[in-house]
């Protein structure tokens, strides 16, 4: 059985952890989280690991007697959406356990310890919230979010505290920059490109930075049949004209994302013109530079198709998030890996957040993605292969050893 | 006083039979509707009219001493819409019954009788149906509906009943083509096309037919950041694209009209790219091969432009009614009317139903559309001016004239 079969076979227990219903349901501070942990435990425990539950619900598994070393992270999350698939999160802590159980069979001597993290919670279905795991680490926790609810009225605190944690405990998790070399994540793309270019593995250059937008065109509403279409200012046409001039925009720019998720015209009857038209505006791209360009290039789109229109626009940014670039170092040491292995390093940007996101606020970081089949992710029929699992498990190994040797 | 000025005053009057509230509301079979008819009737005496009320609830003033002869009829609907305006509907009643007045003062002498009507509904808000009124006098109503409901349950019978009527005498009220002259009905244009032309009066050449469809592009979701932009088949940009260029195409094409009113993108969240949208489309033409060829075309673009989007596409009708065109010999008595009082004559489609449609299953039917300010309608501030009342009076008065003379 190769290392790669075996993560999937492991793969496939741990997804047994789950809420009934279809795919892989795990929240974090459930009986599922706790199961799961006793899985993942003993994943650490096979790789020659010492395990620890922290005060955010972070399982640590630490090489021993390394005391006093400054540590390599691996790591990625425990938690699924709602009735997901089987890889998301938990394969980077599965393919990391049995990176570094593939270094100890082989003797490898580090100069550093390695440390296997397995976040609680970084999707955000439960609580309106994530990534406190990683965040704990890094010190940019905040308190306020152990007031927040979940559906049932549960808050962040009470969950955590009935899963055996104490939530004091989080602010002196922070780790101190000399204390660790870097993050490494692996995960699966959730997108097509690795699948369309025919590779298993790529390195991640970046996390997209993402900008959303409230977007509102206001014109006049009118009787469908009594005015002509010369003097209307229909917000719904102008509005379509957006969307398809930003769709257009973006994709002649490489690695840029736009995408209009909601839209609603308001009085919304079949037989009245659109007065006014909501839609949601998400841009994302590897380098705030390239997403400051084209949100300006959005406005000044919607500015000129509104006033041909003869209607008026507003865009009112709801959310903001930098782009995380990873760390030259760390990618280096992965793509480095990948040619050792005869596999030329695909450089991508993860337009989706990672644990890395927020570990950057840390340290270096860096990611490898695995290929997903049809680039399908956050459904029950996520698929990686197990020969994918294998490369990603040499790979990291490889790449864990390449942090300990200077770079070419 | 001049006859528009006593017509604004009339309306002024009879806006006060409304339910509480903003502007006017004045459903069918209610206490409002009952003091509008008693108002009504008082207009119609004041013609030298007899006011009978029919099964049907349409208050018929007729002039007297003519049985057995044919009769011209005259009129419009008494209800309104939620929060309406002064004039659609009830102003056709009052300058009918001025106009009548203006005939009988002059000493005309007519080879026929003239009958105003005040339909009871028109608006179809308080029952899903409406225009049971000239129905019944066309012989096409259906008896079916005497069992839809109101929002308080209230069947169709059961409210004409509390009114005094017995709907086991509609069918009786059809009329035969050779009692019936003609049908002629004033109506504010409810657009703005008069206002823009600088006339006080249209004569309207056809009340457009209508078409609607349940539009739905289907595509195929994914995570807004993930998925390139080259690679999406994002159901939302391709019903932006054909919501542009179908009002593109419809703009092209003189009086007719195409709306898309509702939309919605599924799953419709900020960071997904859409895999369904459902639009509505609306399509309305002055005749049905516009309005047929328009449909073709509609199609056309749609399935064209879901092709280049790689998504699928399916338009289904959900609605249609034809197109009503008006009788020659009316439109040419209205147009004379108005040349008479050198007033050109704009002629001029329908956008709107009216009671109008359902009378030309009975005879010839004419129109005359008076000028509202800024378009509006359907709303508190929908307004005629006094002036362009009067202009309405003379000409319905010299076209009843015309309307016993032979064309030139």
């Amino acid at each position: 059985m190769t290392y790669g079969e075996l993560a999937a076979a492991r793969l496939q227990e741990i997804a047994e952890m789950s809420e009934a219903g279809p795919g892989v349901t795990r929240l974090p501070w459930t009986p599922e989280h706790r199961r799961a942990l006793d899985v993942i435990s003993a994943w650490m425990e096979d790789a020659g690991l010492e395990v620890s539950l922290d005060a955010a619900g972070t399982l640590v598994g630490r090489t021993p007697a390394m005391a006093g070393k400054p540590a390599l992270l691996l790591g990625s999350h425990q938690d699924s959406v709602r009735s997901g698939g089987r890889f998301d999160g938990i394969m980077g802590i599965a393919v990391a356990c049995l990176a570094v159980r593939r270094l100890r069979e082989e003797g490898a001597r580090l100069p550093f310890a390695i440390e296997v993290l397995a976040f609680a919670d970084e999707e955000g279905v439960r609580f309106p919230t994530a990534l406190i795991g990683p965040r704990a680490l890094a010190g940019t926790f905040d308190p306020a979010v152990l007031d927040m609810q979940d559906a049932q009225g549960v808050h962040v605190r009470e969950a955590m505290q009935a899963f055996g944690l104490d939530p004091a405990g989080i602010p002196a998790l922070a780790r101190q920059g000399e204390e660790v070399i870097g993050y490494l994540e692996a995960h699966i793309e959730q997108g097509p490109v690795l699948e369309a270019e025919g590779r298993s593995l790529g390195v991640v250059t970046a996390i997209c930075g993402i900008s959303r937008y409230a977007v509102t065109f206001s014109g006049e509403t009118g009787h469908a049949g009594t005015v002509p279409m010369a003097g209307r200012r229909d917000a719904l046409v102008a509005a379509a004209r957006f969307v398809a001039a930003v769709s257009d925009a973006a994709t002649a720019i490489k690695d840029c994302r736009a995408t209009a998720g909601r839209i609603e015209a308001r009085p919304g009857v079949v037989n009245a013109i659109p007065s006014e038209v909501g839609l949601t505006l998400e841009l994302r791209a590897p380098s705030d530079e390239m997403r400051l360009d084209f949100q300006s290039r959005a406005e000044q789109l919607a500015r000129e198709i509104a006033a041909q229109a003869g209607v008026t626009v507003q865009v009112e940014k709801t959310y903001e998030q930098p782009a995380v670039a990873c760390d030259p170092v760390v990618t280096d040491a992965l793509s480095r890996a990948m040619a050792a292995m005869d596999m030329p390093a695909l450089a991508m940007p993860s337009g989706a957040t990672h644990d890395a996101s927020a570990m950057a606020d840390l340290c270096p970081v860096g990611m490898l993605f695995v290929r997903c089949e049809g680039g399908i992710s956050h459904r029950p029929d996520e698929y990686a292969s197990a020969e994918d699992l294998d490369d990603a498990i040499r790979v990291l190994a490889e790449t864990v050893k390449n942090m300990g040797l200077p770079g070419t």
